[in-house]
Parts: structure tokens; C-alpha cells; sequence
């Protein structure tokens, strides 16, 4: 029997002491050249592996990988530490090391080149481009609802700038307190319907800074990953170092195959999206807050691409769920228990569909006092500056009051969909408010986007890897109120004309080929949209007058008062 | 001689199967009783014992851990995974652990109360707390010169909401890319005379996203960190997963042994701050320079509490140290070889000096391109309002030509230190623009700190755990160029007699204790101070006339082109 030479040599008394004492073993095990390599490359591999989905992981022999470099678990063998002073041995390459990454990237066809796009306020949703009479239509910008122009979040952001002026000056803690932030994370958890919010200075950051604190600081917690997640929970869970078991997208069965591997007292966390933004498939949310029960799990629901745009009140597909409850009760809690209430936490941006920037989290008072108390990338940064989360407030309290956004980008996404479906365009199916078309990979994907803003005037960005997995990329296209049908039917015609250029699949090419994301296989008609018929036929004189302006109460937890 | 069963059962083959396999021996390391407690243990031990500063981590018994929670590392054994579908058991206790974290914070005084504090920009420093008749006089923030209510940024700011609104819409990749982030960053760059920079949503998040992703991906990497780094670098080197070598705060001596350990050959990275903005100490960036040289290391500076304050252009400490050379050469490079040059990463931020939100690295294009192609924290988050990006680069540009705000901070940080020192007052002795008054626990500052408050109108916050160690608890002024003597003198008799009122030590009561801090220690006042009396007495006229409005050509890398 083979023996690794520390522990042949080692006595038992001082191997238990090791292993008793704060670390000691750990930090000997990353010195052994067979354990701290394989530690290494599962903890980076853990990470990666999500973020390229593992599902297309073999499609490609030249699939890019961030561990193909050289520089990175080649097989040279671990130096021992040693006294090297006045050493005249060769630096480390640094240098060498970025450029061969920086090639590796252009060689894949995965090195981003970035378009200069300004969108005009007062011409949406027109932008200019380097030239300011170089005008090109957008149409993939996350500002769903076009509430980057609106004059109620623009004049209160200007009113707050004359007042108070252009930053906060300090952390949440030192003078970056202010009544901006307790009034916005008041207006947030109103939204949610839940007893407090924080707000972080990006969603990434929120998601981050939770997900990686939960995972340090609770012993055992065993995080339940939806495979689609965004980069940004993976981060927070890589950070987290909490065991992580990754369910297929959407998928109730594996997640709950997974779950049951534990006992109920193991403390668990299910984390997942409501709509899915590069594809736009939809979370069963209430499903798997049955499982959560079921469980012991905690929930936390990433709703970015959903606050704003569904729900009565565009509190996100969670308040969707029970529409008529909530569209009833306004803003009040509803009767009924909701499948809001159920989630233990949500975080949402104040960047797309609010037309600002920031993030949040919402959920039990105990709870965001605990990550206002303990989170990093909460306690150590700047505030955001007032104007910003009045602006944000001001376009939560107008979007909570105006149906009408949500309904139009929903028609004007149908239409899309629908007029692209006849023409044969792959667009991925989903009951969503994303339109992915499929182009399937990177070049042709980026030559399709060039050929929109260079010949058609219109800007749709090719998503490549790794936002999307090798052989998916896609064109995605995010209509607005603002995209109605005669700049649709320029977008539809000019998407046909390019997939000619190109010689680019449409359904059925996919369909012969078995079919890839839902286009051209079977039932994928079948989807039913998020926002019935009904739905979209109501008007804003259907809610409850009591969303109008409402009286919100501060909220304690913002400033770790009354808890 | 005691074998662990894994390794007794298993074949020598099999074992050496595992341990070449992507991760197998490490997924099966902590699946171990001893060694996964003992990984995650060092994991974290490592983040948080250079958080609560370890020189000081044994004086009280009772010092606050984020470790001492019954709920984690407690003696349980880890249970073996099982089915345990339809399980009556009971789910883990979320609410209970979270609110004996609560109280773990209430009990040693370590929780947060935040103050409500309006600053106001046409009644600067004052602000108004919850009544906005209830003014004070700010003595805390960040805004270190006023940057928050100058009339040309937020003329700008204004200008860029009505032409542009409110957000940006997408990320850098995806819609939210423009000439306002193109002109930042080549603003960015010019000021720190590199080759290019890079924006991230805060300088928290350019910390922790670049001192990741080297650790990640740059094999063998050891990052050698001053022991008073931000939470900010501490979470970026714990996220890179790096071998870590901590050394003592500004000490040349305990760094070059600790880098003598290692070939010259290991990649190496050197991670400190210019001005450390809780005692105000000062690094020496240029003997730091010569190590990284002679070791093989690459250095990365955190200028966040510098920019805008030092230098004849507000570009940091390092510009600073070649002062004259600057202000001759004015926004072109000096003809010798400079500090700044010197130095490979620079971060800084937009959120303090420049009165605005937002954080940036510079370093070679090679470098930025890098981070811009790699770090998930730049990638997959939406781009700062293209208001915040014009903002920050007005301010950038105002403070470039304007040498008088700097001058008239330094001299408001002189005279209150210098009539605090007259009374006796405890004034932590540094050569920078921080003046830290020091206390020395937690329920004595946030007396101290109410009392100026609600008895003299001052907002002085009280700096308790984590952000500075037990024990070293104290009050943190910043004088502004608006901070003048009068207003001066109101400070200074309220500090007075709040210290009569609490009877709080003074310097010779240190002094009668050893000293603390450099407060009562030998030759703490021979302290030189980093802007010099010749330097104080420049005026704008001085400055080179090509820093007024200069033409700065767009970087390249920011996009992506011409690489």
C-alpha cells in the first residue's frame, strides 16, 4: 500500500494535533503537490463548469476553455518555498501570460468588441453611434419599459442633483445614510410585499454578497443551483464555499432527487431566476417553494428581468402568480397566501426596467438586518448617490401605477414573435418578454449583428459565449412599449434579409437537425405566454385606487432601528 | 502509525486514478470529517482573521467572531448524505440562527445604527437629518473636496439625463457601452499617465474582481498583502483562491523576507493602498516598487482614499512623489521615470474625491484588456448612468487645473490637527489628510459620537469593529476646502468638551499606557506631512497650461479595438 511521505513520516499524535488545530491540516494539504492541485482545479472547475454549461461542454473540440492555458495546471511540479534573495533567476511573464489569454479569446472567435451606442431620451429608441448623425434603431437594450426617458424619474433625479448634490460621500455607515436610501428600500419592500429591503451597488453585487455570505457563515448549507443561473449567483456561491448541487433548468424532478440526498435538518438554499433572460424560459416558482417546504430549504429568487414588467404591479413573475389577488389588494397584502410571501428572499435591479442602476434584496426583517450587519459588499462601499434611488423610487411608484407599459411590451413582443415565427425565424420559444433567435455560432452570429447595424440601422448585439454556451449563440432581441409595429415590421424585414445574406437555419433546418433550444422540436408551440389575453385587455382604471401615490412607512431596518 | 480508512480501503491505482482526475481526490477530501471542517475552517479563518486585524485578535475575551456562532464549527459530525424523502424531521433553524447573529452583534456593541444625514449641496458641509429643519455640520464624509456640489459636474450631469436618461440600459457588451464610457476611461488613463482603464460599478468590486480573477487564473500566484488592506482586497485575495502572505502594515522589512521566500521565477503580486483612510498612514510606494522588482512581482495600488488629493493633478500618492517633474510636464508623461510609471495597477474611485459613484483600475492595455475580456464583476453587470460617467469625468477635469482645493484641504486637515494636538486631544499622528480621533472601544465612541450630534450639531460618525480593530475604536474627520477656522473652532471646543464630559483619555493618558496607535508613543510627532509647506503655497497658475481642457484621444481598449 502506497503512502503519501507526510503521513508515513508523521506520528499519529501530531497528525491529530493538525488535524485538530485551526487550519493546520488545510493549509498543509495545499502544499502537497497531488492535494492542492486537485483542490485548486475542482474549486475553479466548480465555478466554470456552470458558467459554460456542462450540457454542451463535449459539443466542441475547440470549445474555450479558462483552464486550456499553459500558465494554468500544466504539469510542472510544486516548488518547494526557498531563501532565493538576490536571486538572478527570470521573472514570472506576466505579460506573456495576458496576451496568450487575450489570443486565446481572439482565436475562438470569444474576444468582445464593443458598439458605441447612446440612446436619445428624446428620440427613443433611437441612439447615435461615435458620429451623433449615425442614428440606429436599439433594440436589445435592457431598458424594457423605456423608463430611462421618463420625465418624472428625470426631473426628480435632476431636482435631487440640485438639492443634494451628485454623490452620497460615504458608506451606508459613515454619512452615506440618507433619507433616499431608507425611502427607496421602503419602496421596495412595499413592492414585494415584504417586511424590508437593502439595496447593493449592482444587482451582481447583491447576489454576490448574499448567496457568499450564506454559504460562510451557516455551517453545512448545501446550495441548490439551477444550471442557467446567471454569473453572478455563481460567483456568490464559488464565494460561498458551501456544497453546491446543481439542477437541470427547470427541472422538478432533479431538484428534488437532489434535495432528498440530504436530511431535513441539513440547512438548504434553492437558488433560481423567475425569467431566464438569454433564453426566457420561466421558473415553477410556487413548485419549488413546495419542495423548499417540503425540505427545509430557503428560497432566493432572482427576479432582474422580471421587477417592472409583470404582476398587477410589476413586482416580478412571483406577484404574476396570483394577478387578480394582488391586482385586487393593491397595495395591500391580499387575502389569500401568495406565492410572493412564500419566497424567503428576492433580488431585483434597479437597472433595466426601473431605468436606473443598483440592486436589491428583499425578505423577513431579521433577515436583510443580518446582511446590512454582515455583508461586505454591503458595509465597505460607497452609497448610491441619492438622485439615483430617488430616481429608482420615482420609477417603481409610477411603474406600480401604470399597467399599460407592461401590456404594450407584451403585445409588442407577441407581435414580434409572432410575425418572426411565420417567416421561419428560429426564435427560441418561451412565455416570456425575450425574443433569443437562434443563429447557432459566434461568427455568424457576429456578422449577423454587423449586418443589422451597418446596413439596416439597427442594433441588436450578438450574445456569444460565455454569457450563452458554444453553439447557441443568438441574436437577442428585447422590445419595449416604444417598439411598435413599424419598426417592428423594419426589425422582422431586415432579420429576414440578413438570415438570406448569411444563409442562416431557420426552423426547419433546425428541425432537420433534431432541433437545439426548444426551435424545431416538438411541442414547442405549446407555450403558454406569462400575460394572458385577459390580462392584457385590462387598463390602469382597473387597479385599486390605493396604488396611486401611496403612503409608504419608512422602514426600521434600513437604519437597525426598532428590530 | 493511524492511516484514514479512505486511504487503507483504496487501492494504490485507484488512488492514483482519483487524484489525477479533475478534482476527484478533492471532492472526496471534503467528504472527510478531518479535512473538509479543517478546509473550510483555514478558508475562512484566512478572510476574517485579516479582517479583525490579528495583532490585536487576542486582547478581550470577548472580541466579536463571525466564528464563535454555535451554528458553525461547532463538534458535530458531518452526517454521511441519505435518502430521506417524506423525512418528519425538523428543517434547520434559519430564523434562530439569524437572530443569534443579531444579538451576538447587540451584545458586544458591534451593531450598527445609521445615522439619517441629508448633506446639502447649497448649504455645504450642513445637512439635514430626518426634520429638515434639524441641520448639522458634516465632518465625516467622503465628498473630501466638495465635488458633490460642483456646478459644472452637475450642470453635466443634468445636461447628460435630459439628452441620454437615466440609466444605461445594458451591460458594457449588450447596448451599454458609449462615448461616455469611452471618454471616462481615457480621462482615467491620462490622469494616471497609463496606458488604459477600465470602470467597474465601485472600486469594491474592482478589487475584489481583479484581485480575483489573477489569483484564479495565473497559476502558482502568491499575493503578498499589507495587513490593513480594504475589506474590499481582502475579499478579492480570498476569492482568488492565491496562496496569501500577509505583511505587516508599511513594513519593507517583513515584505522583503516574505518575498524572499519564493524563486523569483513564482508569479507574484504585491497588494497595498496608498493612503489607508482609517489611520491615515501612507505607503512607501516607491521602496514597494524596488521589491517588486527585485522579487519578480507585479504591484497593485489602491489609490481610493488619493485620487483627486494628491499630486499637482489629483492623480494619488504616486504621482505625488514626483511632484515637480508633474507639474512641469503637466498632462504629458515627465522626462524621468516616474513612481506612477512604475506602479502596474492602479485602482481608484469616482465615489469620494470626484463626488460621484463608481470605481476604475489603469495599468498597461494589455492589462485592462484582460480584466475587460475576464473579470465576471466588469462583464455581467449594467454600466454606471452615462449622467455618473460624464459627472466623474468633469470632475476629474475640474480638479486636474484646480490645485487651490487641494492645497485649502490640506490646510484645514493642519489647523485642526495641529489645535487638537494643543489640547491634548488624541489625534492619531499621519502624514495624510485623515484626522482620526482616537477613543478606544465602541460604547465610548458612539457616546461620543451621539453627543456631538444631538448637543453640537456635528456628524461625526463613531468607526467601531470590523472596520477598525477592538479596542482602537475612535472619531474620523475629514475636513473639506469648506471646512474652514471657524466652523473649525466649533469642532474643536465640541471634541473638547465631549472628551471632559465622557472623561476620555487624552494624549498623555495614552502616553501613561505605552501609547496606542502612535497616540503617546515616541516620535509621533516627527511626522512628515506628504504635501510640503512650498507645495502649499502654489497657486493654480503654476499648473502647466496644457491641463486646461486638454484633448485626450479615445483609448482603444475600452472597446476593444485596435488591440
Amino acid at each position: 500500500m502506497s503512502v503519501c511521505p507526510f503521513v508515513q513520516t508523521t506520528s499519529t499524535q501530531a497528525l491529530r494535533q493538525i488535524s485538530k488545530n485551526s487550519g493546520a491540516l488545510a493549509q498543509r494539504a495545499r502544499q502537497c503537490p497531488f492535494m492542492s492541485g486537485a483542490i485548486q482545479q475542482q474549486e475553479s472547475a466548480r465555478f466554470y463548469s456552470q458558467a459554460t454549461k456542462p450540457r454542451r461542454a463535449s459539443a466542441s473540440p475547440n470549445q474555450p476553455s479558462s483552464f486550456s492555458s499553459p500558465y494554468r495546471f500544466d504539469a510542472e511540479k510544486l516548488t518547494e518555498p526557498q531563501v532565493t534573495l538576490g536571486s538572478k533567476e527570470t521573472a514570472f511573464d506576466f505579460d506573456g501570460f495576458l496576451n496568450h489569454d487575450l489570443n486565446k479569446k481572439r482565436s475562438d472567435k470569444s474576444y468582445r468588441y464593443f458598439n458605441n451606442i447612446n440612446r436619445l431620451a428624446h428620440d427613443f429608441p433611437k441612439a447615435h453611434r461615435t458620429q451623433e448623425e449615425d442614428k440606429v434603431t436599439v433594440w436589445c437594450s435592457n431598458d424594457y419599459l423605456g423608463m430611462g426617458r421618463n420625465e418624472a424619474t428625470l426631473n426628480e433625479m435632476k431636482r435631487i442633483l440640485d438639492k443634494y448634490g451628485s454623490g452620497a460621500g460615504g458608506t451606508r455607515n459613515i454619512a452615506g445614510h440618507n433619507a433616499h436610501a431608507i425611502k427607496l428600500e421602503s419602496e421596495l419592500a412595499a413592492l414585494h410585499k415584504h417586511e424590508a429591503a437593502l439595496v447593493f451597488s449592482s444587482c451582481f453585487v447583491a447576489n454576490d454578497a448574499v448567496l457568499s455570505l450564506f454559504g460562510q457563515k451557516v455551517k453545512d448549507l448545501v446550495i441548490f443551483s439551477d444550471e442557467l443561473n446567471h454569473a453572478s449567483m455563481i460567483q456568490g456561491i464559488r464565494n460561498s464555499r458551501a456544497q453546491k448541487q446543481i439542477f437541470k433548468h427547470n427541472d422538478l424532478v432533479d431538484l428534488e432527487t437532489k434535495l432528498a440526498k440530504y436530511p431535513k435538518s441539513t440547512p438548504k438554499l434553492i437558488a433560481f431566476e423567475s425569467v431566464y433572460s438569454m433564453c426566457g424560459s420561466v421558473a415553477p416558482i410556487e413548485a419549488i417553494c413546495d419542495l423548499a417546504e417540503k425540505y427545509g430549504a430557503v428560497t432566493f429568487l432572482d427576479e432582474v428581468h422580471a421587477v417592472g414588467m409583470y404582476g398587477p404591479h410589476g413586482a416580478g413573475v412571483a406577484e404574476h402568480l396570483n394577478f387578480a389577488a394582488h391586482l385586487k389588494s393593491g397595495i395591500n397584502n391580499p387575502e389569500i397566501k401568495t406565492v410572493m410571501s412564500r419566497v424567503d428572499m428576492v433580488t431585483g435591479t434597479l437597472g433595466k426596467a426601473y431605468g436606473c442602476v443598483g440592486g436589491y434584496i428583499t425578505g423577513k426583517a431579521n433577515l436583510i438586518d443580518w446582511f446590512r450587519s454582515y455583508a461586505p459588499g454591503f458595509i465597505f462601499t460607497t452609497t448610491l448617490p441619492p438622485a439615483i434611488m430617488a430616481g429608482a423610487a420615482t420609477s417603481i411608484r409610477y411603474q406600480r401605477a401604470t399597467l399599460q407599459d407592461r401590456i404594450a411590451q407584451q403585445k409588442n413582443t407577441r407581435y414580434v414573435k409572432d410575425n418572426m415565427n411565420q417567416l421561419g425565424l428560429p426564435v427560441i420559444p418561451n412565455p416570456s418578454h425575450i425574443v433569443p433567435v437562434l443563429v447557432g455560432n459566434a461568427a455568424d452570429a457576429k456578422k449577423a449583428s454587423d449586418l443589422l447595424l451597418n446596413k439596416h440601422d439597427i442594433y441588436v448585439q450578438a450574445i456569444n459565449f460565455p454569457t450563452v454556451p458554444i453553439g447557441e449563440e443568438r441574436l437577442r432581441i428585447t422590445p419595449t412599449p416604444g417598439h411598435g409595429a413599424e419598426i417592428a415590421d423594419h426589425l422582422i424585414e431586415a432579420v429576414d434579409s440578413v438570415f438570406n445574406e448569411l444563409n442562416l437555419k431557420r426552423i426547419d433546418d433546425w428541425a432537420n437537425l433534431g432541433g437545439l433550444c426548444g426551435v424545431g422540436e416538438e411541442n414547442s408551440s405549446e407555450i403558454q405566454h406569462l400575460w394572458s389575453d385577459e390580462q392584457l385587455s385590462l387598463t390602469d382604471d382597473k387597479l385599486n385606487p390605493n396604488v396611486l401615490n401611496p403612503v409608504i412607512s419608512p422602514i426600521g431596518v434600513s437604519s437597525g432601528v426598532g428590530m
